[in-house]
C-alpha cells in the first residue's frame, strides 16, 4: 500500500498535538460539571428528513446508507452537522425522564460538505453547553452559560497559554424594537442584512437595505447608527437613547443586555463587550446573543457564538426554551496547531522511561515502572535491552524527561541523577505531564 | 413535532448511565496513558475502496455522501467499521512523524451496518490499545497489552462494581504448527472451522473437517481435544505434549504462550487462562491471540479481544508488526445500563445546590457557587426562589446530596444542617463526584 495521503477538510493531529486538544477538551468538560451541566452524548446520525426541514443548509449534509442496503431498509439517516439538532431531538425523546431547566454539555464531532479552508472544516468538533427549560426559562441562565465560557477560556489563557478571548453581546429584541421603532415591517429582514456587516461592509449593507426593502435614507443611517454601538460598560444604552427610538421591544432588549452585561462583566471585565452589530444569522435566536473571538486571531473567526432561543423544541403540548453556547474546538485548534503555534512537550505521555539492563532485568523493570504507575506517575519501560545512550536518546526523541536506570533516576534535560526509591520518588509537579509549548 | 422514537441499533444514554461511561472511558484512557500510551484520534471515514479490501464485511459498511454531491467529488467515503483499519492508516501516512515502538490507544465511535441485536450495535464506541513496532516487535509487549487491559478491569471492578474478567490466550502458531504437525495442508482452513467450536459444538466442528477438509477421524479428534486444552497455570504445555505431535512452529507457539501466560498470571493469577480454542476469525493475526469474558455475563460475548499481527501495515518498503487489543466499551456497558445493573446516583455533576432565598440575593448564591467551585466542588445554583421545600425537592429529585442556605449546608439525605464557610467547607469525599450504584 502505498502511503495514504489527508482528505481534505478532515484534520487529523499528531500525539503531541493530540495532547493539547485533550487538554482543551479536559478543560471544556471540567468547568462544565463544576457548573452542574450533564454531559450527554447522541448518535452520529439524525433521519434525513429532521435535518432537513431547515432549508438553507441542505446542500452540505453527509447522507449516509449500507453498501447493500435493501428495499426494507428504514428511512434514509444522515450525519448531524451541529449538536443543536440532535439535541433538541434528544430532549423531546426523553423528556419524562429529564429534569428542567436541563443543564448538559455535548462534545462531539459534527459533519458538513462545506468547501474545505481554513477554519471550516468537513469534520470538527465542537462543545455545547445548553439550559433548557419547560414552558419558561429565567433570563439569569443567559448570564451563566457566558460565565461558564469564559471560565473555561480563561483556563485555556492562563493554563494553556492560548490567546484570550473577547466575546460580544447583542439581543434580537433590541434590535428588532430599534427597526420596528423606526417604522419597518419586517425587521427580521433588516437583522439577516445587518449581519453581513463585517462581510460587505456599511456601504454593502446600506446598498441591500435601500435596494431589497425599500429603506430611506435616515432608516439606514439610524439601523447603521445602531450597529455600530460597542461598549464595555453599561454606556450602549445612553448610545442607543440618543438615536432617539422608542419601542417596548427595543426596551425590553436594552434591560436585557444590561442585565447580561452586568453579571457577566463583574467576573470577567476584560472579556465581554455589548456589541449591537451581533444578530447571528439562524433564525432560532429570539433574545440573547453571542459571539466570541480569539484577540489577535480575528481572521479565525468566530470561535463560540450561540444565544436563546424560546423554542428550542416543542411537541405540542410542551415548550422548551433554552440559552445555548458552542464553543468550536477544532475552529480554534486546526490553525494554531497547523501554524505551529501550540504543541505539547512530548509525543507520550510517559513521564518516565524504566531503562532495560538486559533482557533478564526485565522484569525487575516492570516492577519499578509498577510501583510509579501506582502513584500515577505515567511510565514505560525500554522495549529492548540497548545502549545506555540509545535508551537516553528513546527517551529525549519522545521527549521523556526522566529515564530510571538501576536504583536511580535521571533528568536526561539537566543530566542530573540522583539515588531514587521507585516507591517514594517523585518528579517536580510540572513535569508529572505533558506540559504544552507556545509559539506565537 | 411528535415525540422522536430511538433508531434501532444506535443506542443512547439519559446522563446518569451516561456518568457511568464517562468513568469507564475515564478508567481505559488513565490507565492507557500510565503505561505510556498516547491518544490518537482518527476521522470518521476513509475512502470506501480502503474498507472494501477485506471483503469480508462489505455488507456492513455504511457509505458517506454529499446529499448534492457533485461529479467532481472525491472519492466515496464509507464510515469506519472499527479502528484498527484507521489506525493502520494514520500509521501509514505518519510513519515520518511517529516513533517506533509506537504506542497509542484510541476511544472512538464505529458503525457497522449490522441487523441489530443485544450486543451488536450500528453504532457503537471502542478503546484500542496498541503497540506497532518498524520491521520487528518484541514478544514481551504480547503480555504488555492483556496487563494494560487487565488493569483497567480491574478497576472497573473494584471502584465500578462491574463483574470480574477472564481474558483466554491462545496462539495462532501454536494451533497451526500443531495442525501441520498432524499432516495438514492448509493449517488456517481448520483453524477457522474451530473458531466456530462456541457457535456449532464439537460435533458441528467434526463434520466440517471431515466433509470439506477430507480430515480423518484422529486427526478430527486430535483437532478437538487441542481445542480442549485450557489452564491457568502451565501445565497446557503438558497437556499439549500428551497429545504426541511434534512441529517447530507447535514449540514456537508453546513457548509464546508461556512466556505471555507467566508474565500476565503474576500480576493477576484470577484473570488469565490459555485457552487453546481461542483462534479469532480474523486473518490478520499471526501469534498471540486474545478474548475475554465479563463473568456471569458470558452471553453478552467477548466484550476484548485482540492478538499479534506481523504486519499491521506495509508501505513496500517497511513493514509494521503490532500487537493490539480492543475493548467493547458499548458492548459491555449497552446491556448492563439497560438491564438496570448499573447507574449513577446521580442525574447531574453537581454535589451541591446553592438556594436562592429570593431573586435579590440570587448574586449572594452565585458567589456561595463559585466559592466552592473554586476548591473543585461542582454545584449549581437554585434556578427560581422558590420554597425552600421545593428546592430541596428540585436537588432530590436530581440525585444532589447537600443544599446549601445562606450560612448553613443540609445534607438531605440525613437532614443534617450545619454551620458552613464556602471557602473552607468540605463534602465526605465519596460525595465529591456522583457515584455508581450496582444491582446484579
Amino acid at each position: 500500500m502505498a502511503r495514504p495521503k489527508p482528505i481534505s477538510g478532515f484534520p487529523e493531529f499528531l500525539p503531541a498535538d493530540r495532547m493539547v486538544e485533550q487538554r482543551v477538551i479536559d478543560i471544556i468538560s471540567s468547568t462544565a460539571e463544576l457548573h452542574g451541566l450533564a454531559s450527554v452524548e447522541t448518535r452520529a446520525v439524525e433521519p434525513l428528513s429532521q435535518l432537513t426541514r431547515k432549508g438553507e443548509i441542505d446542500k452540505e449534509i453527509y447522507v449516509v446508507r449500507r453498501l447493500h442496503a435493501g428495499a426494507g431498509d428504514a428511512d434514509e439517516l444522515a450525519l448531524h452537522f451541529d449538536l443543536t439538532v440532535p439535541f433538541a431531538r434528544y430532549v423531546l425523546e426523553n423528556s419524562g425522564h429529564l429534569h428542567f431547566p436541563f443543564r448538559r454539555y455535548q462534545i462531539q464531532k459534527s459533519w458538513r460538505g462545506e468547501r474545505p479552508q481554513e477554519g471550516r472544516y468537513r469534520e470538527f468538533t465542537q462543545a455545547d453547553l445548553d439550559i433548557v427549560g419547560s414552558q419558561t426559562l429565567a433570563l439569569h441562565h443567559d448570564a451563566e452559560l457566558p460565565l461558564v465560557a469564559l471560565e473555561a477560556f480563561e483556563r485555556m489563557h492562563v493554563d494553556l497559554g492560548l490567546p484570550p478571548v473577547l466575546m460580544r453581546l447583542g439581543n434580537r429584541k433590541l434590535a428588532q424594537g430599534f427597526y420596528a421603532g423606526l417604522g419597518i415591517d419586517d425587521p427580521s429582514a433588516v437583522l439577516q442584512r445587518v449581519d453581513k456587516l463585517d462581510k460587505i461592509g456599511p456601504e454593502g449593507v446600506a446598498d441591500l437595505l435601500r435596494d431589497q426593502l425599500g429603506m430611506d435614507e435616515s432608516q439606514i443611517e439610524a439601523a447603521l447608527a445602531l450597529a455600530r454601538i460597542r461598549s464595555t460598560d453599561l454606556s450602549f444604552a445612553d448610545d442607543v437613547a440618543a438615536l432617539g427610538i422608542s419601542n417596548p421591544l427595543l426596551d425590553e432588549g436594552i434591560e436585557e443586555v444590561t442585565s447580561v452585561l452586568t453579571a457577566v462583566s463583574s467576573q470577567f471585565p476584560e472579556r465581554i463587550a455589548a456589541d449591537l452589530r451581533i444578530a447571528r444569522g439562524l433564525d432560532y435566536y429570539t433574545g440573547t446573543v453571542y459571539e466570541t473571538e480569539l484577540v489577535g486571531f480575528e481572521s479565525i473567526g468566530s470561535i463560540s457564538g450561540g444565544g436563546r432561543y424560546d423554542a428550542l423544541a416543542s411537541d405540542g403540548k410542551n415548550t422548551y426554551p433554552g440559552v445555548g453556547l458552542t464553543i468550536g474546538v477544532t475552529r480554534i485548534l486546526a490553525p494554531l496547531l497547523s501554524r505551529g503555534h501550540l504543541t505539547s512537550n512530548r509525543s507520550v505521555p510517559s513521564c518516565v522511561l524504566v531503562a532495560v539492563d538486559n533482557e533478564d532485568g526485565r522484569s525487575a523493570a516492570d516492577g519499578v515502572a509498577r510501583s510509579l504507575r501506582a502513584r500515577g506517575i505515567a511510565c514505560e519501560v525500554a522495549p529492548k535491552a540497548d545502549k545506555f545512550g540509545k535508551q537516553i536518546r528513546h527517551a529525549d526523541r519522545r521527549g521523556i524527561p526522566f529515564v530510571w536506570f538501576g536504583s536511580s533516576v535521571k533528568d536526561i534535560r539537566s543530566g542530573t541523577q540522583e539515588e531514587a526509591d521507585p516507591a517514594t520518588w517523585e518528579p517536580p509537579s510540572t513535569d508529572l505531564k505533558p506540559g504544552i509549548v507556545t509559539n506565537w
